[in-house]
């Protein structure tokens, strides 16, 4: 080892926040394991244990007295890291009146429940940042006009102020999901080996209303406001799938939308803006790559394994736990809230540095005009009476080429005057080369819906004032 | 295809419920489009368009003249199946007034929600019939004491009763996830190609008004509360994922369950019983193998496969929607339901049928009394006064068999005595003794437990009255 | 069930081929497991045991008399699916001299085994059609010129024929794979309940020389060449996990290529081909869409799916097997095959139907020219000495327009001038502007390259002359 | 980040060993592109392109002098993290002649094959030495008797050495699909930007014959046997596919293994063994938990994981590459070599400690021997020239205890004497009897097949003799 340094967490210190690190940093969860002991052993005293006033300053003293060295060494020892650090809080402390009555899961299990609480908080947080900053973009373009797509074909002219709106929408709903799940989120408690809590049930003479007291004591401490009736060793581990599902959520608009400034960059609509003294390629240097959009899809591909190990995970517990979950979640649990964080921080990047060429939208609707309007020809020719598939068929009929091999539409005038002779059409040349003309309401109601999407994100951005102002790192 | 018969769907056939199939069957499918378009037509013309009242009962008339052959030929031609069956309909009804300002995803993505609704109501309501299942097994066995284990080894005694309300506290989580799931489902509504409602904005004159009353009497006729606001061509496939999920926690309690049966069944203590005339394996024809409670493992499984399709789709669609998801679609979202409706069935065959052997299950305890008791002895040391850690070392230092050279407990006869004359330890040899005929709260506070769980479920099964009655087809 | 007809297996009967629907239809599968059981029995009894000569005749005589019905009414008393079958083919030919010495898996195991491996032998031969005409086609535009992408930017230019290459290459490779695995292969064989072959050693006395013979009698039977020597009660599932992602690798090739062309049809380079009478959109009647393209993207991800199932029970086998994987392996393994089955048919569909816009190509290459050949300025720098990191430097400072505000290229001509007078650059103007007009080897090695794979490909096309003839049913 | 310590890489600090660690070391990954550019520049100067003699020693000179700090302020300016490095070796060796006509991923993905194969090379040794360790442990039980299950259900008696024996064949079958791979990779190349060589054929005039002699120079200095021939601007992604299902694969059969243990430790068969000091439990000290299996199947499932990246990442690249994988592949190919690495270490710690209890086992065979017997009893009337399907029927009339409300087997005494004094029956209550009595060939060819097996093994071990003495680390 002395050879290289240490390996990093990749996802953590190339990619997360600050923030976020803070949350999973080793050293946060010993002392957060520390406070959770004092906590405990405070309520333990106060509902009658036998337990020295002194160990509770003793105790406290020493919380951020923290070694990893000595409790590494502990650990190579016991081969149990939490009997390490329990040993460890206790030699410094001088005292052993920590952990009474409890198991190992007892602490860590919470722990880690309250690490997942606060990363869901910290990403609600900068979801409603992105959403702001959705909602700015969705105002800002609501009416620029460009060609919409499906199948990847030009279809029908939408406004890219509705292409955020709808990424926006999505994750209202996202952060709806991630709203109800904080709602609903039990703590396991203190709850022993097997689930019977039978040591702290002993402890207290068979009082279950003092075990109860307890656990409230520790729900409170941890920011939870229940706990688990009849959790065993460990809580299901179905928690895991909602919370990394959560995730994966929070995720899908921004991911679908970088997706789409993808596709966008490689038409020339879009850019991702250079730094100062950025370089675009090795081998080119001009290159504009939309590479924190390629970082986001990546992200999401990530979360997607840490949802297949969380999928493994689920219904998959025997007896009263199976502890074999262990090294899964030490790797899943903080990666898949930094992969989060991550493309949150690099999606605001984009949203705040992106350049749209407004220029080259427009010379494609141009392009592709005549694809673009067949459906106010098949609408105007329907409300003059002619059947719906009728229609569909004699249009169908003229709008190709046929001279040509190849596919390829003809050109407006031709369809026009061919479609407007054609007996079978309620519009003649004229009437059809003006649907063509008439620059009104190309988008429909994409305006009108921008509108009724901001109305609804506000109610999110008022709840969470702070969230305009977010600005994250600049990402690598 | 003459040589053999058609291949059906396993998991429809083989498995899942009359009710479950008949949400999903085609006929259904297209009768639901039919009564859809119909609404439309009856909406549109109320709102002014020009439509002839006599369509109307044209169409109604042909709602049930359903004939897949047809449609079957149809769709060889144009290679697009709504097409194909916008032609029969309006072929049969001989109007061409259906479908106006209307795209294909108008029809089939508000179907499929509502299909994908339908089918988690049914679930839930089987869950409901699940639940009060384990409540009525919870109350049966409260005090059955048995050995709990952790790590798969045993730990603490626990009580056969707390293991299934544990199981039920598990899906009443997932219960209440689907329940938020579906207050919080809104329909795509009638968005048109791109979302932008261009179409229907056209023949309504640009009245937004008129096409937002049109689009709610569908979400009422469909049983949605809302409509989505800025979707595009396709409602975000991160709904997909929240469904998918949704099922995976259904399953997850019931499948963990079941994997502990399984366990149990090679000790001898559980067994799933066997049905007249029933055999056991072509080999051993006594042999009572946990053969549904493996199925639901099994189902658990393919749920796995289908969040694995529904995470590759979701962040993954471009510009105004990518229908590449189309035949996955087609695969996951009947069939992750089948598998769900078919993991509930057979658990509540499982339930209904299994026996529990009390003898085995007792005999367990008394081999290793010593292990499942040493807490008992360390919380008694703690609470007169001993350090924790030291009390944990001094156990640790009698209660193997020091003669033998594998891994074995000592007697509890020689435990007591040796710990008994330990210095370091409070106890003397009577004293240890005494914990070990002690029966009084073996199981701490399981029966507690148990009790708060049942009052609990009391609520959901209040709620779902028929839950009580709900018995399953056997399970082949 | 009345009211709907059965649901069907999809993938199956919508998208893959008869010869695939073929291999793992139910009646077929009956077929070989009875012309299985009679191998055995003639094996049997010609290594000594005492079976009836006249049961041979008896059973053989009824290998074609398969009664679903009849099957089904014996599994739903016996609750086991073969031991049905064993009762109807015992009591059809009115001996029960079948399954001496066998238990269930000694059947269903090996007949799986078979059908994979006959599906894998199928695949094989139609990815040969596919080389094949990917050959054709990279030959075809062996030399078209088009603009090459990175970060799906316009980097380079390269030929339309080298991305042909480089999917077959692609291609080659899992076909190697599958080719290995296909070798490697090695039956379960008759190893009975747990492993031990105990009743087929007993029944020969304990001659295990016999018990051998007559596995390796079953293993030509059907086409193996070796079977294992000490599976358990099943062959291990790392064998599913093997088959399945040699599926998925067939896949690889195909679906980027499909995936390209969805982007090249979005910019009017691609068109997969209207069949007559086909039609494009419900709304749109002209829509050319890249359906089969899309589809072939969504049966990737289902095979996804299957991956994931066959990676939960990779590794998850206890004792002498887990009998749990029963229902996943009934819909992975067919399901994968289905669906493997139908993207290399729609792929041939795809390419013998694809239509390519060389003009529109073309023009994308002129448009986009500057950005295109600065790797040839940074080249023809550096062989005058120029360092290439300044060479990189200078030509970043002059390719961009800098007088815009948003990102965007400056002229060819005004990039000439303004390089060509940079005294840090060892081009001046006429040099640089004869670099944009050099039409030589704009796209490098590419046609060598494509050449290069014609030669590799040829081997595979020459093993599986057929292949060249191959022509799928046309899709839907 | 003052606050705490960088977050580290479980897997690979926590799990891994050095070598495994060292492969991915980013210092390491430093140094082999400094040496892969050395290589490279080497070369093209013997193959006439103009660069300086003495720049090849400058740049030697400078190879281990690696400055993470002075890289990364140099990556935060570009935010590219290759030209970072150029510039920075560049700026070390005062020259800028390395990295000529060449692309970022003409280094890097050709250094991250190298490092993937130099980590499936480590991988396969070490399943070398797992395999020896599974010989020895296959060959000292050979004949230990225990109670085999199917469905977890006690069917036959087999050998703990054939249970080792099973897994050893599984990953033999294992070691042969990477050595497999291993043969076939063919490195990606230096293909340039779009894949077309474009600079390198310009720089050596259009000489294709030199740049293939070019990058067969860097197949061999990476240890490869041959280049892509048309890859694009990166090698394809169903290799990454391949690799991480080859680890897969290899850990399939110590996971299996390993979870048998767990469920063997659960009945006191099995004992992970303890070291000096360890600590079983914080609340149960003398609890021996499987804690290395439970981690193996962690392990596994973390795999699990990292296919479903690659799954999603196959068959997804557009154009000439997509670089969205980037930040998935700095996460998955070395995580998934950290995680097999440790299934490997851990698993044969777990062999070398192991611990049987063979009073365990016998009286495990003890308590069920009618059970185990079934078929022995089934065999003889079948031999005697009874209908199996009638012995089948018979045996099962008696062997349960039809007294019991419950399932339970009868008494040994009791189904001797009731079967044989049923006249459809053809043995008498004596030889029913004698069957239990005879302890001859009870596992059937177990013994045979372990034989077998070893003999299969031989070849590998031979092959890899230092495995034999590979010890790893002990693991926390």
């Amino acid at each position: 080892m002395s050879e290289f340094t240490p390996v990093p967490n990749i996802l953590a210190e190339r990619y997360a926040s600050t923030q976020m690190r803070g949350i999973w940093a080793f050293e946060k969860k010993i002392r957060r394991e520390r406070l959770l002991w004092l906590c405990i052993l405070k309520a333990q005293r106060e509902l009658g244990l036998n337990i020295p006033e002194a160990s509770e300053a003793a105790f406290e003293a020493k919380v951020d007295e923290i070694d990893l060295g000595s409790i590494a060494k502990r650990e190579a020892r016991t081969r149990h890291d939490l009997k390490a650090r329990i040993e460890e809080f206790c030699e410094l402390a001088g005292y052993q009146h920590i952990h009474l009555g409890l198991t190992s899961r007892d602490i860590t299990e919470n722990v880690e429940q309250a690490q997942m609480r606060d990363a869901l908080l910290l990403l609600r947080g900068k979801a409603a940042a992105v959403l702001a900053c959705l909602c700015s973009k969705a105002q800002q373009y609501s009416s620029l006009v460009m060609a919409g797509r499906t199948h990847n074909v030009v279809a029908q002219v939408t406004t890219l102020g509705k292409r955020f709106a709808t990424c926006g929408e999505e994750l209202m709903v996202a952060m709806e999901a991630s709203d109800a799940l904080l709602g609903r989120m039990r703590l396991r408690g203190l709850k022993g080996p097997v689930g019977t809590q039978q040591d702290l049930f002993q402890l207290f003479n068979g009082d279950y209303e003092k075990v109860k007291q307890l656990e409230m004591r520790v729900a409170q401490h941890l920011g939870f406001e229940g706990v688990q009736t009849s959790s065993a060793q460990v809580y299901p581990r179905s928690f895991d799938l909602e919370c990394v599902s959560a995730l994966l959520k929070l995720v899908a608009g921004p991911a679908s939308l970088a997706l789409t400034f993808r596709l966008m960059a490689g038409e020339g609509h879009f850019f991702e803006g250079f730094e100062e003294g950025q370089v675009g390629s090795s081998a080119m240097p001009h290159k504009n790559n939309p590479r924190l959009c390629e970082r986001i899809a990546g992200l999401k591909t990530i979360l997607v394994g840490h949802l297949a190990m969380a999928s493994e995970l689920t219904g998959a517990q025997w007896n009263e736990g199976d502890i074999s979950c262990s090294v899964v979640r030490r790797v899943m649990l903080p990666d898949a809230c930094f992969a989060t964080d991550a493309v949150l921080d690099n999606f605001l990047a984009v949203l705040e540095g992106l350049e749209i060429s407004e220029e080259s939208l427009g010379a494609e609707v141009r392009d592709w005009m005549i694809a673009l309007s067949s459906t106010k020809v098949l609408s105007m020719a329907v409300a003059l009476g002619l059947g719906r598939e009728e229609a569909h068929k004699v249009i169908s009929r003229h709008i190709l080429d046929s001279d040509e091999a190849t596919f390829s539409f003809t050109s407006i005038a031709r369809f026009a005057r061919d479609l407007g002779s054609d007996k079978a059409f309620p519009l003649n040349e004229t009437q059809v080369l003006s649907l063509f003309e008439d620059e009104i309401r190309p988008s429909g109601a994409a305006t009108h819906q921008v509108k009724a999407f901001l109305e609804q994100a506000d109610v999110w951005i008022k709840r969470f004032p702070e969230a305009r102002k977010y600005a994250p790192k600049n990402p690598i």
